[in-house]
């Protein structure tokens, strides 16, 4: 995977990610260049070439000089999402996002959920989106700290969750007032996708759906903010 | 104030923003065009217009073909936040902005308050993003439901709540932990922004510094999102 660009570039260092190698314009970054010593000092490999080869290289043309070469995320299976819990010696507290779509998005999820203690995320590995660029820049490091798990089909997950003693809750409009549910269980939360929510299939898959009250007239949460919402009411029970 | 581009024109107009007068290409928008049907709806005056004069008009240079003219947002006084808490005989809840610089953080918080009862949002006039297209765009029609304050000085208007009985708590590391503090009172909390948080004159003006507690090891929440988690841990409280 490829991270371009000077802030692109500096943030991935800072974040922990592992870097292959940091490729700069021979031209443009010194020795004395600020993001230079960052990878120096991180023990980066870095190449400096000629403009042009970093311009037949780049993907997105707007690499300002900078393009690092970043190993690709790795995705861990839902298996070893409920074995950190049990390593933790913690209940299971799972996210399962159905069909996020927008990276910004996801980024802000995955600080959430890592701010809540969430032992991980489990998304589709169809119609949503997956740890790219965007995503690993927005979540500002939380990443490096936050198992994903992608799958190829959600009911699967919920399965192997549901067989492990998981009690899964699909937050949504129509369900039982979320401030009056015992959230201090094993439990696994479906967070639906910017338009349309939990698609209708995987809520009756869910053991129970529960919802945010809500007291405006327009009543539009940001997905990411619901899923901040959800996972901090948990937290908040679990640590009374 | 122009709202330009397809999505962005059909957004202002479903979400009830005052459109004094809708420009269109004359070669892109016939009468049977999905926006053009919904301006006739909602009798907002249409202008067919060549293209070359929406060019010049344009202030983003992508209108395509669409380009609304709508009336700028009007703010409010602080004053008149506590007087819709009255009218409406709840205890002020309110929201203090403290340099939000993202349009898009803005429109989330704005939603997010709209959801949770919030009677309105105080901003700085400098130093701080104003509403402006994309805020509103964000907000996806809470706006039109949002009293929002510009003040020159926030101080002052932390004055006026506390004069008016509000007691002000600031969102910020190192404060009580938020979940064993009653909330159910006048309140009014100051938001800090993206980079920087709570700044620290506003912090000791405050009555009170309250943090969410935060479980992992990077512990970064984007700052819609903590304002999500904040203004309905308040909504649960005076709920019960």
């Amino acid at each position: 995977m490829f991270i371009e660009g000077k802030n692109a570039v500096r943030q991935a260092l800072e974040a922990e990610l592992t870097i292959n190698k940091l490729m700069v314009d021979k031209n443009v970054a010194t020795h004395r260049d600020e993001i230079v010593s960052l990878a120096q000092k991180k023990r980066v490999k870095i190449e400096y070439l000629p403009k042009p080869v970093l311009d037949k290289k780049s993907q997105t043309g707007h690499h300002q000089g900078f393009i690092a070469e970043a190993v690709d995320f790795k995705y861990c299976e839902t298996a070893d999402i409920l074995a950190l819990a049990n390593a933790k010696g913690e209940m299971p507290f799972v996210v399962l996002l159905d069909g996020i779509e927008d990276p910004h998005n996801f980024g802000a999820i995955i600080r959430s959920c890592e701010c809540a203690g969430v032992h991980g995320i489990i998304i589709p590995k169809n119609r949503a989106c997956q740890v790219n660029e965007t995503v690993i820049r927005t979540s500002t490091g939380a990443i490096t700290n936050m198992l994903i798990a992608k799958v190829t089909n959600l009911k699967n997950a919920i399965d192997e969750l549901k067989e492990s003693g998981v009690f899964v809750m699909a937050a949504e409009l129509g369900g039982e007032n979320i401030y009056n549910k015992n959230l201090n269980i094993p439990l696994g939360i479906i967070i639906g996708s910017e338009g349309f929510g939990v698609k209708q299939s995987l809520r009756s898959y869910a053991d129970e759906v529960i919802t945010l009250p809500l007291k405006g007239k327009v009543n539009s949460l940001n997905a990411s903010v619901a899923c901040g919402i959800v996972v901090f009411e948990i937290l908040r029970q679990r640590l009374k």
